[in-house]
């Protein structure tokens, strides 16, 4: 029966998605601590440090069907830490107290920070697949629309003309920087521990290093510089990443919220039927992708912070702070991967609605493109001349409602200068979109690359 | 397959309560949206704004057991929200339509609100109960150790003497500021939600306002003055005092973690064995409580500042702030419950070592009633420059190693004005308590007070 | 040469405001160092644990104009407080030593707590009038435009119509309540602090508890029930005040920013030459003053949190967490003062764009009253059979761009049961206000309450 | 007459740096802004987007010592924004109308995000000198205190050996990140922005990209992909460093409060007279550069999220969120300077008592190596077994206060295994520092080869 929306039955699905879940879960958790303690086993039989048979009984009876889980909470329960009571599980599984040589060095956090990690890896897989996803669902919006024009705003307000493949080519470049990040992070963070009670690998009289180097080439994972078992930067910068990627996610869905305003119109999260429906309202069609993605980034980000708090441990292994990290890390990287779920499915159907932006766009008969116009009659008169000149004009025009072209013709000090033609081209927002083409073009250029070097990492 | 600490089967016990799960569970949740369905439902056929068979059939239908949670989770998928799905299996378990009556006015955030209302209830009840464990156990330590003595710390740095239930006394003042802070809050936030689409209540022709003063006395709940579905300084006020609390605990934990060192041994968190022992080290005593309230309460307070971010609504129904709720609320007061849990096995069952501490107050030969002697020789020779000279004898003292006493009574500048005698009396720590048990009385008394109003407003 | 956005002599008056600056100002702080000194020979002389010539030199040194800020600067950066240097330099003020009976039994944490609740109570008192003119200001709004209609929105839909009145008296209910939260928050708040180096008072023989309920009479404060040095959730409970405070003026600002969008147009900030004006944009009408309450508030809530870690101190005398209150509390007042001062100037000039509201309500031909239809078909074909009717008709009447009361008359299973006059009532937004005007009274009262009680607390 | 703490003439030495708070003054981003004006003027003139003489008196206004400041504020509260009033000031300075060529084709934010990249890019290298030093500062207590024997603690508990060199060189494996950390970030923040009101360069109709690149190229500053106003991962990645940094800074201040407690006196942060010295308690040693490190880091990592929050912009040109950094931005580095000169003030002067710390070592008669004993008993009679025996002889060894050898010695399952010379040296924490001195090595090696990369990039 659980309590929390991550866990929930019925809000799970939409806050977070099973394979996040799946990742953090105990059953996983508990076979990272198996994997890692049968790895172990392994490469100190290699070394000579246990004896072989001891491994095999242990490798044996790392299997997470013969775990006790039931027995396992009540152990964790007493103890405060869930390593022990594995390990004693284990133990009993094997036969002449062979077992005894399971966990041979290690200490309680080794093994937990390790599946940590572990997990982590993991999870960054997931967040890097639905990192290409929405790369590729942005990149194709991108493309699709670099000549769609609309307008665009600035303190909510309508600014100057653009295209709505610039605006996701903006979001996309954002994108293409956590993917970056994200490669540059892993090797600082991919990285194991083993270095027993505080670090120094004491519990290991001969082959400690070599210990440590083999069970991290085991798991595939960096050997650590030096124990980091309160030295906590790697954990979070990965809350740090996830913050810094929850941003853009809720750009992304604060642009599309006010893009589907009753009174604007101009993209809808993807139609199925009753979804997003009001109790009492059947007109409405709620940008329902877009709250969840608000909501969920809004909580990864006070995590981040969190996690910099875990930063500040005591001495050899910490007194609390450590623990943050285990409230903290699982939660934000599931409601992440809600907010990567929602963010896919926003923009793999988003439904752009070219006529309203175009609408949209003539609205205010011109006044959109007043930029324009104070830049072309600036060569006549002066830059700041001009502006408050046509400052004054378009509050007339609004004030009026009259559109903007007529009011420059009728002005003495404008038509002195210029005509109504060169006016009317100025006025026209298509000839007003200045590099938003080239831009989405460079934009584009940076995720093919990417794209590129991401399949180049890959295992073949 | 739970992901989150709080539900895990593994931590769950440790991080949080039953009781406390239970309240934010799918299936209170849900019971709640039925609990408060069926009252509309009799306060409207009460007042004739629905046929009377219609409530006796949907007030039978308002039944969790009846309600296919499986189906629930799928609906919630499509719509976005569970409340459409409960209101349509109502229906269907209705005859002849009359369940289309349910639900009658309401819209989705009325229910989700007045439901969520209603766990606060339960859940501000379960920490009533708590703060009141707490506040006796702390009352009992401070009235036990009154006159126990010990060193009071400065900046870490013995400073001078104090007691140990002048220590529990300081912390007893701040839960019972606590219990007066919720006494105060509760009226403001047991307030429901029945307002329709927009708040105004337009869904229902006549008898609106007396529909939602019926509803409201049925569930026992406070009116609303006005609608607040986007309105939300009460559910964030709920959070600060979480946070508030929080931050208590944590001092408490700080202490005992601190006292707890190798070094100070001055308490002891309950033993059980192998409570808190590590897999390496069978010679510590892990302060297991206070990590766990340090980690919950450094995460509730960020939860607390969510909350207030989730005040910045949009217009009549947020779009995105309101969901931050849905996510934090439930975490926050079932980290509050473990922690307070945590908190009350610390204190009721703390050992407290009058001994060491008496030892610890020795250690420095003095110098932690160097203030005493300062104060006293200030009488004669000036505050101030007796503080310079007291200050040099003192770095003296511990270069030498040596008792201030002895220091004291070879200058020549003292020795003229005070003899060996007043100098030892100055020098002793009991006799430089103060009004430690004067304020120890204070605050029992306070508690005292607060016990008997809580009584007082208990329902017979 | 000012470093912060705060103090910057650029943008100090958009973020703040000068009054509140002054309260945190070095000059004020120190000041209120003296006046606490001052005070406390008074009442020593008065108790004869001081000689009155002492007090009589105390007192009169106590003048901020003697005090010599560089030097002062110079002893806080060696000391690392600045209360010794502020006694030394009274000290030496004083003729004939008698300065050495100042700061008689203080502790510098006395000293700087108590100067601190002073500037609090201070901060306070402008923080309380502000929220009586953003309470005027509101009320006078939700007067005047009680029947002002215009449309609800939900997920920034267009949902059910409103009234602009109706609008602000749900913003003046949340200000009520933080103005009976600062009458609760009061009496804890402003307590003094006078317990020596660890809180039991050691430091003053006879006449300890005498000189602190003395000394607190003097200041107009409260009586410590206890040292409250390291047990903070009073000031951490000043800073959650603060950010509930915050998140009322962030849900202000964000209405008006999105009511100030070039699509909507409903409000709009006071108007001043050049004000809100893009260097580009002549035709810009910018939400500047949302804009700064928006970030300010979003900083005060994350010192909330900030206040809220400050609670977790270790024993006596923190060492670390009390600083974190001098960095924060300052600019928590200061930020939430400007955000109150830009709340005030949107409010109290606020531009109505009736017309404007009307034609946003028309501008969907009858959808936002389609809950008024489906609600008035139920009591014919039931609610949920009405409800899936009427959201297909809304979603045909959208895709034709034709009025939702012609696809109601055309369609065969309503128009069996109403007549198209019946139905033209209901798609008229003018008869769907519900209870918008009663509850617009509702609040009415309440602020009126609260200005009577507020009156009535004010000194004659 | 400042107010926040960063800025007070009384603590502004304290939480920041003079060099610090000049980068982030009104003086040096309005020089900035000129030095952005300036240099655009000399690019266009050069790609005959502007007249030559226009550019000659531009670039001779652009002077901060012709600026009126306090024009500028009441410019700046007026429009809201300071750079239309320096472009104004510009101009007027200019002869024959030529200043209207200044500021063509740029918007606000372009000019601001520009200077503020710029002021970024100080600030990094002042962090970044104080990294190298802080780096240099714990390489040579790590080399020095290589082989410096002292307890490694657990949960706050004596655990095992290690040296203090070890401890430094954890510390030190963060720095060397942080640096590593540095270097990758720079490429994506020191990125200009020109790129007009919405991003699109409309407003220069020939040599838009040019203009760009070729400002950049002035300023030394890379081009952007695609304008950046409303994509602020850049800057929020810089809160998220600080706040990286800060938690490293933090752990750093824990670790040497915790040492400098009375109780364990193992370093000192270094004397100065007076320093830290308590107005009460002259035999204190107070952690006084901690306790500011402390507070300093607990507040920027509240940045942090705060910065991640101001991502969540709208549209083209944000509406509240962007002045969030204007807050934040200053603060989050002031306050870093701060904590950076603490800890290189407490590092390059560190008091270690490597006596005391060989004392503590032996203060629990040899339980502090009962890992040894466990482990080396594991070979004979299992390492589960062996670690419940040794844990029940080390809580008997407690209890009664002797030796842990002793107790070994006189247990028959033990004596029938190993022989009194064996336990001893099991005992003897010497013989137990494991491979700290080979991971002191291995940082080492890593700060070294930082250090020569860091000096390969630098300009000759």
């Amino acid at each position: 029966m659980p309590a929390t929306i991550v866990d929930s039955a019925i809000f799970g699905g939409i806050f977070s998605t099973d394979a996040m879940r799946a990742v953090w879960s105990d059953e996983n958790r508990t076979g990272h601590y198996l994997a890692i303690e049968a790895a172990l086993a392994r490469v100190q039989a290699r070394l000579g440090i246990i004896p072989e048979d001891a491994a095999t009984e242990i490798v044996a009876a790392c299997d997470i069907a013969k775990i006790d889980m039931a027995k396992l909470r009540a152990q964790t329960e007493r103890i405060g830490y869930p390593v022990l009571g594995v390990v004693s599980q284990i133990n009993a599984l094997c036969r002449d107290k062979l077992g005894e040589y399971c966990h041979w060095g290690a200490t309680t956090q080794d093994i937990t920070d390790t599946a940590t990690v572990l997990q982590i890896r993991e999870a960054l897989a997931l967040v890097e697949q639905d990192l290409a996803a929405v790369s590729a669902a942005l990149a194709s919006l991108a493309e699709r629309h670099r000549d769609t024009r609309m307008v665009g705003r600035s303190n909510l307000q309508q600014a100057v003309p653009l295209t709505f493949g610039y605006k996701m080519a903006g979001l996309l470049s954002a994108i293409e920087r956590h993917r970056e990040r994200l490669v540059q992070m892993r090797p600082r963070v991919l990285v194991g521990e083993f270095a027993g009670a505080a670090g120094t690998l004491a519990s290991i009289e001969t082959g400690a290093m070599e210990t440590q180097a083999g069970l991290m080439q085991e798991l595939g994972l960096g050997q650590p510089v030096i124990a980091w078992h309160t030295i906590r930067d790697n954990i979070a910068e990965v809350g740090a990443f996830l913050g810094l990627l929850g941003g853009t996610l809720g750009k992304l869905s604060m642009d599309v919220k006010l893009m589907m305003q009753t009174e604007v119109g101009e993209v809808y999260e993807p139609f199925a039927h009753g979804r997003g429906s009001s109790s009492t309202m059947p007109q409405k069609r709620n940008p329902i992708s877009s709250c969840y993605i608000h909501a969920a980034i809004s909580v990864v980000r006070q995590y981040a912070a969190a996690l910099m708090d875990a930063m500040v441990a005591d001495h050899e292994r910490s007194t609390g702070p450590w623990e943050i990290e285990w409230i903290v890390l699982p939660e934000a990287f599931c409601l992440t991967a809600g907010a990567l779920q929602q963010a896919r499915f926003v923009l793999e159907g988003l439904e752009v609605e070219a006529a309203r932006m175009r609408a949209n766009l003539d609205m205010t008969h011109g006044l959109v493109v007043s930029e324009a116009v104070m830049m072309g009659l600036g060569r006549h008169i002066g830059r700041e001349y001009a502006h408050d000149l046509v400052y004054d004009i378009c509050r007339e025009a609004l004030r009026l409602n009259r559109p903007l072209l007529d009011l420059l013709c009728e002005n003495p000090e404008i038509s002195k200068h210029v005509t109504r033609a060169q006016l009317a081209v100025w006025c026209d927002p298509a000839s007003y979109l200045g590099q938003a083409g080239v831009m989405v073009d460079r934009v584009l250029a940076v995720a093919m690359r990417n794209d590129r070097d991401s399949e180049a990492r890959m295992p073949t």
